[in-house]
């Protein structure tokens, strides 16, 4: 048993889409959650500068006594994970290996496609992954660069006519390949949630960042770190830069108002 | 007379209007360009963080032995010049004052818009500035987060559904108030010329990458700094991240094959 909290990192936003799902199946962790926003977006960054920065955010996730890191960003975890968690002494998981499993248990004709960003689609890994668990498996990788300055900017309302705009072509060639199932390769993509149902209603979406709970609560229970407390975890919120806007975007997000919990620090 | 190449620096491709701007007032100097395209975008950042980028940028362009630096982006130009000038020793120029000028000049009826990125509007200085060339003018300043991200990623093609949307959105409020000129208050927007001119044909469009020129050779010629070769100037271009994104866009957008003299440093 281990009452330290759990750190999450992301390039910005997106993560929030793990921490809602961690605070579900793990109420009783406290959680730090870390949003590189000087820094976004990761996702055109090359493979040096995201292992610096995957790096420079487990650290800063140090310095508030985290028990596990959960990278919640694919872009982070496809360039670096592998690179930088050696380094460290608790356990580092990612978004990917739970969302590629959750792809190949889903899909029905085996036909998935996968948007995310450049960095994530360059790596090749959910091509690679996805057969591992279901050997014939189809899968058709989407780069979907500008998807992210777009959430990060507020366009994620229902009905949004540029955003809707952007998906339709995004998803046009995934469509005309069949595709039943959709992997959100980034986990600021949840939020764009209903517009892709609206757009194409009966595919089968993979929220990335809500798939790795599990790996969570495996990972904390094999090394014995799960909390032992009754009551409701706590939540801290850190980001490199503009608190507000963070706060504004992410409240909405979440569903609660978060205003006066998130702080801006130095990286 | 000096020989030493200018330079000059953007957060990314947004400066190529100016360089290309340079070239044609100034054909027999050497130029150096930098863009920071590791750090871009730079509109959403605090302005703390800002005067360390403009800091670093000019520091980079000094490694090349530069005589002046012109400033061509307005972002770091309304937010870290006049903090960060008087620490060099050479002439360190910007592209908001002559495009303010420029609009005080060329509209009819006093109404001019100017759209930016969300830190050039968050610091007033084309409302603030347009008024000293002409005191009746009455200026509306809009945010346009979403344009770099956009323009970076190559949406620059005429009838880009995406880019056009969100044009109109932007535009919408400034056509209300019955505008005559717009200043393109970012040196990447003169990109979107075409887009712009096709929702609203008779604005009058103010480049800024363009309207610093003047300034950059009355400040030259003022301070004995002109060059007195005859041949043609040589332009290098260095980059902070992803060399051949930039040189592929870049190329586009100044018309020539520029792949190989797109090199990438460290900041």
């Amino acid at each position: 048993m281990n009452n330290a909290p759990i750190g999450i990192f992301d390039s910005g936003l997106g993560g929030l889409t793990a921490l809602k799902a961690v605070r579900e199946l793990l109420p009783n962790e406290d959680l730090v959650y870390f949003g590189d926003t000087a820094r976004v977006p990761y996702g055109n960054r090359d493979k040096e500068t995201l292992i610096g920065y995957v790096r420079d955010d487990i650290n800063v996730l140090l310095r508030y006594g985290v028990k596990a890191v959960v990278i919640a960003c694919n872009t982070a975890d496809s360039m670096g994970r592998k690179e930088v968690a050696p380094e460290f002494d608790i356990p580092v998981i990612g978004v990917v290996e739970p969302a590629a499993k959750k792809a190949a248990q889903t899909t029905e004709n085996g036909v998935i496609g996968v948007i995310s960003t450049a960095a994530t689609a360059k790596s090749g890994v959910y091509p690679a992954l996805i057969p591992q668990f279901r050997p014939d498996a189809k899968v058709i990788s989407e780069p979907t660069p500008l998807l992210v300055p777009l959430i990060e900017g507020g366009r994620i309302r229902r009905g949004d006519k540029v955003m809707t705009e952007l998906l339709k072509e995004y998803l046009a060639p995934l469509q005309a390949e069949g595709i039943d199932t959709l992997v959100l390769g980034c986990t600021h993509y949840p939020m764009l949630t209903d517009i892709i149902s609206d757009i194409v209603p009966d595919l089968r979406l993979i929220n990335s960042g809500a798939a790795v709970v599990e790996l969570l609560k495996e990972t904390l229970e094999s090394n014995g770190l799960l909390a032992d407390r009754k009551e409701q975890g706590s939540v801290r919120y850190f980001v490199s830069a503009s608190p507000e806007s963070f706060a504004a975007t992410g409240g909405l997000f979440i569903g609660e108002d978060i205003s006066d919990a998130v702080k801006e620090i130095a990286i």
